[in-house]
């Protein structure tokens, strides 16, 4: 059912690690939509094909929302299992996890949901007996080999099969938003791949995160449904719409966050977002939340782990902690991460097994670190961080009445004492095994990982203060909000600020974030301290370096991304950045009569240009059009195997009528179809950060310099990326695409 | 501690009713800053400068939000106490309203908070007794008589002193935000005018809102508190960035949604929207929520006063009445509003105070009215929308236990039979009303009149399935759902839902809409049914005319408006769209040199043009620059004023270097610096649907159209808006301004 297929197959494509041209993709999807709107008034089925087409976009949507909830699911379901498959197994089926295997068991009841029966660790199972000196060791040994099995089967099936799908992604999906084409980066391979090893990896007991993997996830999701759909298929503007909103369902179905994820996308890593992608999106993000809750993996009809609710109001003065934790997170955005890629991805699962397995908040998986740190203290808690002295935390807000009688139920005991300590321990090596985990080649994420690290010290920042204000509740500086006996200070809230400075930290993510962290907590409450958290998270780690882990991982790989965000503020003009430079030889051109087929076969095997400019004359360089270099050598090769009588001598035309030739000359061949006639164009005297924010705006790969109405130059994306390296003292030659 | 001053005074401003050059605003800004960073490396003193001045968007924002919110809680305030003063006074002082009157007196009970011996309705007042049968027409009377007073005075304030203060602002605030100059509309008259008017409008009882006008004082507060500081006042994008913020802190004062709100400015009303101000914008519009909510105008500690909390779950087959009433909402967003703005005020209020007394629901004021729509029936509830057959509703969710038996707890009585005809009633007097109140000469919104509309057929619909429901929960298509005695059907709900579809009809707002709702449910859960009327009222509303209520407007007032939401669909290229036509003189153009001060004094004299390019010589048009009008005169008087020998026979040189002139000669005046080296241009083939794309993305307002480095014509916004007309069959000169 396609209804505009080009003449000349081939032409209008890009190679791959290439910028495709938005202004040309986005003509020529507005050419599709103008042929479908005539066409249908002519016929009742291309009326009905008009309005299928219409419709075909929201279809998408639901598709990929569809299949990326349900892959989220998955992958949260095997996850859970695998992760407690390292320490058993249950006897009802193999299949159950912990959880699932005791609930199953009707014996137990709520206090020893831990003890069922029917879960066996390994060693109970190899050992027999329930009980025993050499149990501890023995499950300690399974734990690491089977660490150690996931661990290498992932690397292994990443390096087999689909080296694209190590990482979390997010930076080549940014890349490939603004225009970039990576082949088979989103493919069925990737998917298939990715979706196993992040299950591998997360499993592991690696520290890392499957929440921006899934942002990868929803896009290869994406790209393969596009396929089934004619008007996405061909045409890489179109494409990226929806790329754009499966990136927001990544993150929709990671944090349970329709909107957080929606304006992630558009604050993140989108490029260009019309306000129908924004409404596509949304619509796609929900969807995908509401598969993923219909398969509820955390059996819980919520859809994260780590949903919470607090009911203590916070006090103006808790500002000075939060913020301090704002800055936590800034330094911990600039640490030198991703700097060991080299290390063996199975000594590092071997140390990380090795010294996670006896503590206990390093061997839980992350997000369960997490939910058991944004808890708020409950009466029926058991959790070693509840640990006070009188075990009755107050609920639901209300002033515990038991407490009223002296310093309160909150005094920490002994419990709560040997939980903050393997709780600093626990920062450490979280802190440690993030570092040397990232840059390694499994599917991986930072967003878990980060969060747990702020988490953990936000925790131990909570605690801290709340035993202060107990211990001193009679000072000034408490007296106003603290009532002895009440709760006036939430550790857990303190875990989630901390866990969103960090975020914030490495990501550089704003409003995002606090729409992601205010979809987990459901209140507007504590939307200010997230926020003065992420903001002072952002200064910091904006003021030590400029650069988020996306942007410098995409700096890194030489990928040609022209930053949306950052201002281009040196005042140089274009004729400093177009080439050719002053001195060198004048720019390659085309002529719009007089070239032969050879001239023009010599000039493309002489020079590597993408592209090459057309003008009237050599000695009157007055721009025609501009002509790309694959279309050029498309249609030569298409017209010296096609078209009859074409020899090297034939001349080549761009002109609109036929110059007047003789009889015996050979055919010429007409080219002014693949010609483009409104090529952008600047002055010399153009600043260049007016260039930079037309290439961003519009999208353009390159732009043509003029000075009085003759052509002088040109001006490619690397080029201006080269110029920004360069003005930046970074080396110009890092930019490696064009 | 101006930095960079113009040299002479007036270049670079623009006339009223103009439109401004974003991308010359933005070089401006760029340069200040550039001057900035460089001077701060040179003295402590210009460092503080300068790090106050990277500051000083957040103080201004800090400022805003505080300004706002205050302004909101104090017309929240007071047109609550002067929607009550119609109906009576209260004793123990007269600046109490009803409610806060009742608060104060301690001896009422719960039950009869409306009776409280402190509140007399004004004919207990005059006549002396507290019941009889004159009672009734003394208080009726009084009223409509308050009811005329308000209305009246707000019309001769708003006419007398600030004729902007009408209406919503929004549309005029879209067309500034796009880049238009109306020099008073957001200024400080307007603000005040506005401020008491719209406290009198809506205390008159009229069917308008103070939603919408919200936005519009908002951003008055942020243009006046703009002037304090050099970087918004002198810059015209810059100033345009803080409007946008401050639209969205209008919408989160107005419904408490910040989030909704930033998205409100973002969908609806911004053109330019960096990300920076994406950020700031939700910093303003949390701090002015917070800001109402410690004012707590509605002494509840909720930022508005229909907050909603459900607690039964839909199901999937109610998505049939909620999409109906979405096409309801669509229906509702094309009635033929804003026809009758000749209609008096006085006249208005008159009939709306005399048909509205007699019946509850159009007598309570529109936002009472929704906030009892929105409610879910209590156990508690006098209601008489809650006047079921056993008035025992059930609460929380939980299956009632006494509606067990049979038909359950829900079935329609009596009371529930009057509400439903008052409703009905209430429906068809509240559309009439809107209608005919909208375009009125006294601040008006018209969201909340459209939830009003919306809720009342929601709730409607809603009693009409929960009754079905129960009357016929035996049949296949409820057993599904419906257990009997058991709520399933919350007809709270539809009117919510409702309401978004009415609300998303009149603005085709998407995902602010739900965004907003979402902020006042504060539930994932209900989401679905909004996003599902959300969507078919923008459908219906589309198909049924494609514009919005503000787009309507703009387009009445011929505001030169480039909406960027619509794609321009047309294969014109722009040599038809390009001044002069075919036939035409060619454009009138100034040359480099050559040229006189009376020459060039003439052309401005014939022409009405708003620039000039500058070519080479008139025979070889070849483009320079292009200069001004504006500039060009400002520079021609200042030089017959200051430079000295300038006479009619001077040269006016735009070239780089001086050409040999004899020493006789008067001296040249030389304008170079205000000629623009790199204006844009395209060429003569290019697709208009490229123009208008870089109109819109790079906020030109005047574009050369070049031919083989030939300047052939120029087009101009206005240029490219006729042609929209024109290409839509309308009248292209309906465009008035430039």
């Amino acid at each position: 059912m396609d209804l505009l297929d080009d003449t000349v197959p081939g032409i209008g494509t890009y190679e791959d690690f290439n910028t495709i041209d938005w202004v040309r993709e986005k003509s020529k999807d507005r050419d599709r939509h103008r042929e479908i709107a005539n066409k249908s008034k002519q016929s009742t089925v291309a009326l009905l094909f008009s309005i299928s087409d219409a419709f075909s976009g929201w279809l998408l949507m639901l598709l990929i929302g569809l299949m990326s909830g349900a892959l989220a699911g998955g992958i949260d379901i095997a996850a859970h299992w695998m992760t407690d498959l390292k320490e058993g197994v249950c006897l009802n089926g193999f299949w159950f996890n912990h959880e699932h295997c005791c609930w199953a068991s009707n014996e137990t009841t709520f206090q020893e949901r831990d003890k069922c029966p029917q879960w066996k660790s390994w060693a109970e199972l190899m050992v027999g007996v329930s009980e025993g000196p050499g149990l501890y060791v023995v499950n300690y040994f399974m734990y690491v080999c089977w660490a150690l099995l996931f661990a290498f089967l992932a690397v292994i099936l990443v390096r087999a099969f689909a080296p694209y799908a190590c990482g979390s992604g997010i930076p080549e999906i940014k890349t490939i938003l603004s225009g970039f084409i990576i082949r088979g980066y989103l493919g069925k391979w990737t998917l298939i791949i990715k979706t196993i090893t992040l299950v591998l990896a997360v499993s592991s007991g690696l520290s890392l995160g499957k929440e921006g993997p899934l942002v990868h996830v929803a896009c290869c999701c994406a790209n393969i449904l596009c396929h089934f759909f004619t008007k996405y298929r061909r045409n890489e503007a179109k494409k990226r719409e929806v790329l754009s909103a499966a990136s927001a369902v990544g993150v929709s179905v990671a944090f349970g966050a329709p909107i957080g994820g929606v304006l992630f996308s558009l604050e993140e890593v989108s490029y260009y977002f019309p306000l129908k992608t924004l409404w596509r999106s949304f619509f796609a993000a929900l969807v995908a939340a509401f598969t993923l809750r219909s398969i509820n993996p955390f059996g819980n009809s919520r859809l994260v782990l780590f949903y919470v609710e607090f009911h203590t109001p916070w006090h103006l003065l808790e500002l000075i902690p939060f913020v301090l934790l704002g800055i936590f997170g800034g330094l911990w955005g600039n640490t030198s991460l991703g700097h060991y890629p080299v290390l063996e991805v199975v000594v590092v699962t071997l140390l990380t097994a090795l010294l996670a397995f006896p503590i206990e908040y390093t061997k839980m998986s992350s997000s369960e670190l997490i939910s058991e740190l944004f808890n708020d203290c409950g009466l029926l808690d058991s959790s070693k961080l509840c640990g006070y002295t009188s075990n009755s935390g107050s609920t639901s807000g209300s002033v515990n009445a038991t407490a009223a009688n002296g310093l309160g139920a909150r005094l920490a005991g002994p419990g709560l004492y040997t939980a903050m300590w393997q709780l600093a321990l626990a920062l450490v090596l979280k802190m440690v095994f993030t570092v040397v985990t990232f840059g390694m080649k499994v599917p991986s994420g930072l967003f878990i990982p980060s969060m747990a690290v702020g988490a953990i010290a936000g925790r131990l920042l909570g605690v801290c203060m709340e035993q202060l204000a107990i211990r001193h509740h009679e000072r000034d500086i408490f007296r106003g909000w603290c009532s002895p006996g009440a709760d006036c200070i939430t550790p857990g809230l303190y875990a989630m600020v901390g866990a969103a400075a960090c975020l914030g930290g490495v990501t550089r993510m704003t409003v995002s974030l606090v729409v992601i962290m205010f979809e987990l907590t459901g209140g507007l409450e504590y939307i200010v301290p997230l926020m003065a958290a992420a903001m002072t998270s952002k200064w910091v780690a904006d003021a030590l370096g400029r650069e988020s882990i996306y942007e410098a991982h995409i700096r890194l790989n030489g990928y040609p991304f022209l930053e949306a965000k950052e201002e281009f503020r040196h005042k140089t003009l274009a004729t400093d950045v177009m080439r050719p430079r002053r001195g060198d030889p004048p720019v390659s051109v085309l002529t719009e009569s007089g070239m032969t087929v050879e001239e023009v076969e010599r000039l493309i095997a002489d020079t590597t240009y993408s592209g090459f400019p057309v003008v009237i004359s050599q000695q009157s360089p007055r721009l025609v059009g501009f002509v790309l270099r694959r279309d050029l050598v498309i249609s030569l090769e298409n017209a010296r195997r096609h078209q009859e009588g074409v020899v090297s001598m034939s001349p080549i035309l761009f002109t609109e009528c036929d110059p007047p030739m003789s009889p015996s000359a050979p055919p010429a061949v007409k080219l002014r179809s693949i010609l483009d006639l409104s090529p952008f164009t600047v002055t010399v005297h153009t600043a260049m950060e007016i260039v930079v924010d037309i290439f961003r705006k519009l999208g353009l790969r390159q732009c043509l310099v003029i000075q009085n109405g003759r052509l002088l130059g040109i001006i490619t994306k690397k080029d201006i990326l080269k110029h920004m390296a360069q003005m930046a003292n970074r080396d110009p030659d890092s930019i490696l695409f064009n």
